[in-house]
Formats: structure tokens, C-alpha cells, sequence
């Protein structure tokens, strides 16, 4: 799997009634590498991430920032040829770790950085902490629809299935669209949580499907506040994921009236449990028994 | 428990044999809240984090970046008094949301942003991208002492019944530094992995226990780069995560001298198992049995 998944020997060891037992054996571990990510010549971001799908990743990054609504925003996206290592062979290797975008608003440039500004006035705290962090969405979700539970779980069962890097590795997130049929769209992997969200989101803004009105999505990980303010960007009305929310997810949707969905565990056999958090009326609850 | 956990109404539901089942019930979720990390009145970083042991955060995060390298090294450490919001009782409440450190050593500080610095020149690439967000420790990993797998097991099954706010909300992540006897010295909980680990080395670094010669660390998370980084820095010779490690832990692992355990997995009897993917000699399978 190429960059993906690297070769590992590892010992094992075991412990069985107390006594000891150890062995040998060839593994695989995900990839982690870091991928530069440069605006009209500016560094903006060095995040650790799973190579491939990195010119989804950067898009969707991007959106997320609120730097870039459409694909049309961004005229040139090249790994960058000076970022070479003579890997032993006599050649320079492109190490396709450093790419760089051209935007054509470079007027929204100036925004970068805003958060981390210095500065000695105080405003992060309270509700004013999470505007501090917070990018403004242009989009309002979709309220016209309704998805049975049944359908979310299928696709949760149908993600499992499309995580090839993980079932190697037990090492790495996904992330996943979903339509409402259940149809998954996209799976991306990678060892950062928010890598994969943004590969998915930056897959859809570059196939011209923002705002995804009628798409949820879908993170084996759990639900931050930046995960739930990615979705919010991108006019995702839900967002279920494998494990919980923490508090600022949940305000965060509270606030977005998205609905937010944790613990999605799916059985093999059809079964499956989670929590809803915000929102649940855009869960088809009409069949409930009892 | 305060700030640390939040309460919350959610729907259940669940499906069983095809039929849906709905209910309500109360429920905690991990409280997130942005930390403004200041040094020397310059802002150094926002991180989301659970609130509670932000010192020992801050502590150990400065150390990971190589700023700081004994407690002497902070000579004040306080909440920012300006950081207040109205609560609506009428009085202005500090956040606990900002924090201004000062350290005996701003020389150090023309350090900070040295890796998000911008430049035209391409310098992340091949094992130079790992210099390049790579901090140099100051110490070297104790070879003088081993370790029972069984020992090991036993810790993390101690830091399992640690972690109230895991417990509570399954939503946090948690990181523990074990002597060689296993006796489990500090557990700390955070919704972010990294931070959970900059606490509990935030701690020895208090408590002048660095480097962490003859303990281990444990973490519950898969282990990154950066877990495994810190560690190093902090001269922690085992490093043992509950899920996998990523190619570059184990490249800096390797490269360390560190040994490396994913996938360290106790059962409540007794039995358990792990994978070692860098240094074994430092566990003691003299016991090994077949």
C-alpha cells in the first residue's frame, strides 16, 4: 500500500494464567508523515498526516478556515519541487510532503493567523472563547429532511468495510459521507481524525457538492469541537460518530441546529445503539415501538 | 465534577431485530474548552483542552518544546485577571481560560514558531521534515533496568480504574507515568491525548523528578509522533499506548533508543498481550515459557 502502510517486525508477547509466552512477526503501521501546507507562498499549516488524498486534505483544510468556498478559489495546487532527499539511490526524490496552493482571493489572506495573533487583551473565555476559535459558516442546514436510524447504522456497518489502512494497521480514523438512501459517497482514512474529515469535506468541495444539504457524515472517532465546526462549514446537518462528543461538539451543534450523534455502534447482525445529542427530529423516530 | 465533566439530556435509540427502540436519560459529556497558553505575555499556542491541572499542562508542554527544562525555569504562572465574562449574575467571572506564564529564560523564546516560520525555502522532507518539527532532548533513555510484561499489564489495568472522567463519559483520553515496581505515580484525563500526556510530565517536572529514568509512560490513545516525541524529551525509556503506533513513533522511537509497545491490552483476569515494536531487550522475557 505504498506510503500508506509501512513494514514493521515486532515482538509479541503474551500472558496467559500468569505465565509468559513471546513470538515474532511482520506488521504493518500507518504511515505518519508531515505535509507542509503553503498559500501564495505562505507556510499556513505542518500537520501530521496519512500521505494520499492530499490535495482533498489541503481543500477541505482550507474550507474549514474559511479561506475557500469553491474549487474555483484555488487556480494552482503542486508539491512543491524544491522539497527533495537523495534517498541513497544518487537521484533527488521528491519527498511530495510540501505543497503549495494558489487562491485567487488572496484578500482573505490577512485572516490567517487571526487566532493565534499576539496579543495582551483577553478574549478567550466563555462564549467568546469558542467565537475566538470559531470560523462563521455561510451556510444554514437543511431542515427538510429525515433519516431513519436503521440507515445510519447501515452506513456505519458499510464505513467499517471501506477502511483498508485500518484493517491493516488498527491504526488509523476515518471519516465518511453518507446521502440519505445510505449511499456512503467517500471513505478517507488517516491518522489524524481531523485529516480525515478534511480529506471528505475537500473530496465534495472539489466534485462542486457544497453546500452537502443532503449528506451526514460520519467519524469512527470521536466528536470535537473542531470536527463538529468542520461539519457546520460544509452545511452538514448531521454528524454521527463512533464515540462521544465532548461539551463544546455538543454547544456547537446546540448552536448550529445540527443534529449530533454519538456512540454509533452497529452490530453485524443488524442491531446497533447511539446517542443523540442535539437535534434528534431529523431521526425518523415515527416507527419506534412501544 | 465541575468543569470537567458537563451534564446532558439525550435521546437514546436503539435497534434490535430490525425494530427501533427511543428513550431519553440524562448523560455526562468531557468538558472542551480552549486554553490560551501565554509566555511572557506572548501567546504560544490555543489548545482545546479539559480543565483542571492546566499548570502541570502548560508545564509539560512548554518542556515538549524544548522552552523550559526545570520548574526554576517559570518563575510565575497565573490566570490572566482580565479574562472575564458576565455571567449573568451581574459579576464578572474569570474564564480559567487564559493562562500568562513567565519564564527566567526568555532567550529561549526566539525559538517559539521556529517550525511555522515563513519561508520559500523547502525543508520538510524525508528525515529532514522530522528534524524540522523535532525538538532535541536533553537527556539519554536509562539502559540499566527491565521490565515484566506482566508488570506492565498490571499498570494499565491500574490506570483503567483511574479515570473517573473516562468512566463517566467515555470521551477522554488518559496518560500515566508507572514506576518499575508498577505503581501507577500519576493518572491525568483530557479530552485531547497530547494534552493528557503534558500533564502528567508537566507533574514530574514539578514534583523534579525529570528525567523519568526509571518510570514508564502509559496512554490510552494510539501513539503519534508527537506522544512518543515528548516522551523522548522527557527521558521516558518505554513508552506503552493501549492502540498503535504510527510509523514515525516507531522511526523516533527507534532512532531514541525508546522502546516502543502498542496495542497493550490487560484483561480483568490476569491475561493480556502487547506488541513491541522497538527495543524489547528492555522487557524482561527471561520467564518466557515454550
Amino acid at each position: 500500500m505504498g506510503r500508506v502502510t509501512d513494514r514493521a517486525r515486532i515482538r509479541t508477547v503474551r500472558v496467559r494464567e500468569g505465565r509468559l509466552y513471546a513470538g515474532r512477526k511482520g506488521d504493518h503501521v500507518a504511515v505518519e508523515e508531515p505535509l507542509d501546507i503553503r498559500l501564495n507562498g505562505r507556510q499556513l499549516s505542518l500537520t501530521m498526516r496519512t500521505p494520499g488524498h492530499d490535495v482533498e486534505l489541503i481543500h477541505g483544510f482550507l474550507h474549514g478556515e474559511g479561506l475557500i468556498a469553491h474549487r474555483e478559489d484555488i487556480t494552482e495546487g503542486r508539491y512543491c519541487d524544491g522539497a527533495v532527499v537523495d534517498d541513497g539511490s544518487g537521484f533527488a526524490q521528491n519527498t511530495y510532503n510540501v505543497m503549495d496552493f494558489t487562491t485567487a482571493r488572496p484578500q482573505l489572506l490577512p485572516l490567517v493567523g487571526r487566532n493565534f495573533a499576539t496579543t495582551s487583551a483577553c478574549g478567550v473565555c466563555g462564549s467568546e472563547s469558542i467565537d475566538a476559535v470559531r470560523t462563521k459558516s455561510r451556510y444554514t442546514l437543511a431542515e427538510d429532511w429525515q433519516l431513519d436510524p436503521r440507515v445510519l447504522l447501515a452506513a456505519a456497518r458499510g464505513m467499517g468495510e471501506q477502511q483498508p489502512v485500518f484493517a491493516r494497521t488498527g491504526g488509523v480514523h476515518a471519516a465518511a459521507l453518507v446521502d440519505l438512501e445510505g449511499t456512503v459517497l467517500v471513505v478517507r482514512e488517516d491518522v489524524g481524525r481531523h485529516n480525515a474529515v478534511d480529506k471528505v469535506i475537500g473530496w465534495a468541495l472539489l466534485e462542486d457538492r457544497l453546500p452537502l444539504r443532503d449528506c451526514f457524515l460520519l467519524v469512527s472517532s470521536r466528536a470535537s469541537f473542531e470536527i463538529a465546526q468542520k461539519a457546520c462549514m460544509a452545511g452538514i446537518p448531521l454528524l454521527a460518530c463512533v464515540s462521544a462528543a465532548s461539551s463544546l461538539a455538543v454547544q456547537t451543534a446546540h448552536e448550529f441546529g445540527q443534529t449530533l450523534v454519538g456512540f454509533t455502534r452497529a452490530a453485524e447482525d443488524g442491531d446497533g445503539r447511539m446517542n443523540v445529542y442535539t437535534r434528534p427530529d431529523r431521526l425518523d423516530l415515527a416507527a419506534v415501538e412501544g
